[in-house]
């Protein structure tokens, strides 16, 4: 078996959710074959057999294994690839560390959705939330440089891509993550100076013409 | 500090939950004071400032210090007391156990919510939905013992809670988990054989008559 056969991300190019394993790969020095999965078209026979609960990107094969659920394929490259360490040792800060991931799984990405899949008042409520869900997230960061303390970690692998979306959130909410959350916004800048951030996150004005089209699919626009 | 303040469960006895602490305290040997919480009346203080994003039991006090979300409490005493381990300790298997936990978190006690909740055709949909959801666990269990292979332990502590709530199910429903997922059935019996379990699960006709309460203050009987 080849090197490039040893991991493969079952990848889409949008999916905040894969990013994450692109981020923890590049953070662990891991060579990886992304493969573009149609989401719009329908899934690769591939996809549908290695994640057939879910039937959803991202699904990491190593060694042709799959692995499933974002945060999980972190865990999961975090205890084979131990070095550098993403989650800390001590017991309790792992604990808070999955405290903080699991919210931003149950929040942020939902959250977007009530501004971009929105129009009118259902838009203002959904802006209203999810500015809510960043205070909150802004709490947790308080004066620290990353969500773990002194060093990019486990938490911020799983939040920072979310923040290609936020520009679109924007755009169509008419605000600024900055004006209301200015520590979240120094600590996106912060892991857009990691190159394992820059190179898997795409360009926020591709989401938004992404979800532009959605938005015209259904209607919206 | 005595030893009952080592460990505190800020607890709610039908909670499925909750439980799963419990569970795990048992197996792990460890004695803890568990305080139950008025969830009708209002949430003690102390609840308030150890779980203030969520506001809710489960929370783990360890030498004061709160733990929140059960399947993080469940990973922590793992981490903190190892033996008997619960998550198993080649890489693959521990994502897999993540994954069926993560399954059962998303959709086990919604997929009740939509039998108990309801009435008339909703009800029919919800109990269509829910043996599907029973059925995935079916298929997940197999043919072993427990979910992770011949040991009690990691998915089992997550998933049996939900258990007590079956009764209460089959009674709505009109169904018996016996007839729709036999081996799901007997996974039950099996972990009901288990002290941790028999002295951490409520009678299921109290959670039944818990239930029913709830349906008469909705209108729902």
């Amino acid at each position: 078996m080849s090197k490039n056969d040893e991991v493969v991300l079952l990848d889409f190019w949008a999916s905040p959710f894969a990013m994450r394993v692109k981020i923890v790969l590049a953070e662990k020095g891991i060579e990886f074959e992304a493969r573009e999965e149609d989401i719009m078209g329908g899934q690769s026979e591939l996809l549908l057999n290695s994640n057939p609960i879910h039937k959803k990107v991202p699904v990491l094969l190593h060694y042709g294994k799959p692995i499933c659920e974002s945060a999980i394929i972190v865990s999961y490259i975090d205890e084979v690839w131990p070095s550098p360490a993403l989650l800390p040792t001590c017991y309790y800060a792992r604990a808070q560390a999955r405290f903080w991931a699991d919210f931003i799984d149950k929040k942020l990405f939902d959250g977007g959705c009530g501004i971009w899949r929105n129009n009118g008042d259902a838009l203002e409520l959904g802006k209203k939330e999810f500015i809510e869900i960043l205070q909150v997230l802004e709490g947790a960061l308080g004066e620290k440089d990353f969500f773990g303390g002194d060093n990019f970690g486990f938490v911020d692998t799983i939040a920072i891509p979310h923040a290609s979306w936020f520009y679109a959130y924007e755009q169509f909410g008419g605000f600024k993550v900055e004006d209301v959350c200015p520590k979240l916004s120094a600590w996106i800048k912060r892991c857009l100076e990691r190159d394992s951030v820059t190179k898997s996150l795409p360009d926020p004005s591709k989401v938004y013409e992404f979800l532009c089209m959605f938005r015209k699919m259904n209607g919206l626009d």
